[in-house]
């Protein structure tokens, strides 16, 4: 059998929509044997699942042998960003790890296996990859936002570090401790704390809390017109091909088309 | 009297607007029944309490009675969601109970029969109907954010089961974690705590807390541009319906028959 | 001078721009003297500010006398909501209070004054119309919200009452603890507690939490759907309005026009 | 060389990307200096930092004389706020600073030039005078906000205050508890505490609660209906402005000329 046969006969299965369904299969399989991992289980049953997390890392490698193999193209092959991603897990996977150091790395590797869901699952990664591409929009309201943090953290490292070095002690404390003001959790415990120092700190945070409030709003409120603007867009877009139906320019040429019969019967009397 | 004229007969009863009226007051009754239970008040009212209960549950089987010998077409009458729930309702109430382990079953269906409001008021139905219609196209949404969850309860899971295992002791408790991480709920306390061990874990957090903001968000506005959507499409809809109301299909119509009428002109003077 | 001289020249006081802002300016400095007892002040300045209080409260007496005396209408004065707001907080500011348990009354009576403001600046009337005018649309959503929380405070009384009663006891406590789930305040502590007795609890405050949050959403998108529709009616009113404007309506008149001329064009030839 | 060679030079210079960049790359140099200070560092390496703040004062004193230089009507340099802050955190920044209580001011003002970002680049200004365009539509909801605030808090720091005066000792104090209520910042405990002396306190807090929620929502709104409103006005102006596009007065136009034409046609005949 030569590699071409073997090739289109991949690209067959691999576009075979039973095939996809058991991929999803051995996904979801693998990411309940991740979280039977984390229950107290019995040693046989580890061994078990020791062998069951074998299984999957071989089948994956030939799933996705299967997958590249079955590419016409073997270079655009590893320009989708999704395959990249794909062929790390895999490969990373198949590494025997037996030092305990990087035993977390393995199972991280492994817990990422789950996100192979959204690569097999055409509207997930639709989903994701709207989603991604809405980010570079807020570009600026993201650097306006940091700005902020910034400024703040800097004055809070400045003023309350020797209030409380757990909370203030550098740039990078505050900004973690400002993110905490932010989502409002227990702020007011970081507020009292300073305000027995400078007692007009409560300023602070309530100007932190409207400038971060009103820039989350914009960001979001951007995010709605730009999904709206889309709508709207791909709306005129098959207003527009729909088809027969009749515009203003139509009616115009109809107007001008009677327009010229008339002239034309105007001067064929003049002649006459 | 025979069959049909006793079905004619309540369907007339159950699509009288008093009765309807008589039932959701009776509803409201049993709802301030069960809200009365909750005090504590002296034996024989409890006495009359009890009775009153007996009342509702034999009150509620004659209305299901009627409306069920009301329906011209026997079998459509289960085959409706909300008929289904009324009579699971009325006919697990009135299974005796005198086991104490069953009993809080049996206050549980009493406490469900407050639900039959939302079957009965038409306005409340249909707004229920509306939520649950908008759900399953937030399904790759919610699916996402699931995939979310999983993967960063594994982890957890993985990382910080022995720092706290009340917290992150298995899958399913730290996806319970994460929930209360994603409510903002005494979060820092979580974080600090895991910080201890790994002071890196703060990006642990404040990725899940990104992703989830950004998956939730993305789920309101979707909901928003669907309503708005359905909005939109009735909107031109009765556009349509409106009557007499010219559009340029109509007015190229006219220009038409202008047209015929000056080649019909020329014709004739041609003939001429 | 005659009672209509004084009604109109009344009139044209309470109409004059100058006085509105004294007005206003007196409710501003009224607002001050509360907040100014709020403080520990000394006993001399307290007396300064009791006259005060007489004085201001004198200062309403007439501007109210002066706008009833200057309604041309004396009937359709007190049909004004805002009127008999503004003559019931005037009227009963005026009992003298000896009595210590009234005394908390005559002091709320004085802060409500404030509420004036609204009264008398018209956009702040006109902004709070407009809400009020939108609350009953939602209706239907804090009907079926009352019923959520109905239904679970009920199922929260009878089963975790035991555990606390301080948060459980009754069902109308029970409706505040779940206010309380609902904005995510110490929610985990309410839920760890009732889940070392019931495990399983933890389904009833997800579900509840799951249950309000998209009600409230729906509310929400209610509001802004609702606010977005006004805008667009308005918009159309306007272009509607907008002179000299054509509509397809008009372009049909003038080729009906062109018709009625060829054809009086084709008879007349006719006739020759 | 004289001044107008100088101008222009300096003109050029920045309006020249690169320096626009070089600028950029100096005050985020700036403030990682700012940020670096805020940890635990070695004297020497103290004394480094001591003198790049000072090369950064030099440089950002530079620019700003080739920003004033390079500008061909003096007059209006200032007449641009931008312009006016960059001056001022240079010239405040220059001041040698030796006293302890000023040192503080002078650490904010070295913080407040990471500010500079945005006076320099231009995508950062748009967004902030968008952002600061949108405030005064608001400003009758925020007023309304305000009253509703004070009213509580003069309510709360009257009946409140014996309970607990640190957060409700008087008006101001009252109004931050009211803030940390509107957050949901622990705000049970602040009822609960309440509820023991007037148990039904808990109307207070939750019509506070409902009050500013629905006061936030509706400015919310009006901030997306005001950008979606821009948003629509410009679609428009650009509909209005692509060219060629004809519209129903065009329409009219063309059917009123025909008629001219037919008319001129009847006129004739009749001549003849």
């Amino acid at each position: 059998m030569d590699l071409n046969t073997l090739q289109s006969r991949f690209y067959t299965l691999r576009s075979n929509k039973m095939f996809e369904l058991f991929v999803v299969m051995v996904i979801l399989f693998s990411a309940l044997v991740i979280g039977a991992k984390t229950y107290n289980i019995p040693p046989n049953v580890l061994t078990v699942i020791g062998w069951l997390d074998v299984a999957i890392t071989l089948f994956f490698l030939i799933e996705l042998t299967v997958r590249f193999v079955g590419e016409p193209e073997k270079r655009s092959f590893f320009r989708n960003a999704w395959n990249l991603f794909d062929t790390l897990i895999v490969v990373v996977s198949l590494i025997p790890i037996e030092d305990s150091e990087m035993a977390l790395v393995g199972r991280l590797i492994r817990i990422f296996r789950v996100l192979r869901m959204v690569s097999i699952v055409p509207e997930l990664r639709l989903l994701l990859n709207s989603l991604i591409k809405a980010l570079p929009q807020l570009g600026y309201v993201i650097l306006l936002m940091f700005i902020i943090f910034y400024i703040y953290a800097a004055v809070g490292a400045s003023f309350f570090a020797q209030i409380n070095p757990e909370l203030w002690g550098d740039i990078s404390i505050a900004m973690l401790t400002l993110f905490r003001v932010m989502t409002f959790e227990d702020w007011t415990d970081v507020m009292y704390e300073t305000m027995t120092v400078y007692p007009f700190s409560w300023l602070f945070y309530l100007t932190f809390i409207f400038l971060t409030t009103f820039a989350f709003l914009n960001m979001v409120i951007g995010i709605v017109v730009n999904v709206m603007e889309n709508e709207h867009a791909q709306e005129e877009k098959e207003k527009a091909l729909a088809e027969g139906q009749l515009t203003i320019e139509d009616l115009s040429n109809q107007i001008n088309e009677l327009k010229l019969i008339i002239e034309a019967q105007n001067k064929q009397r003049d002649e006459v």
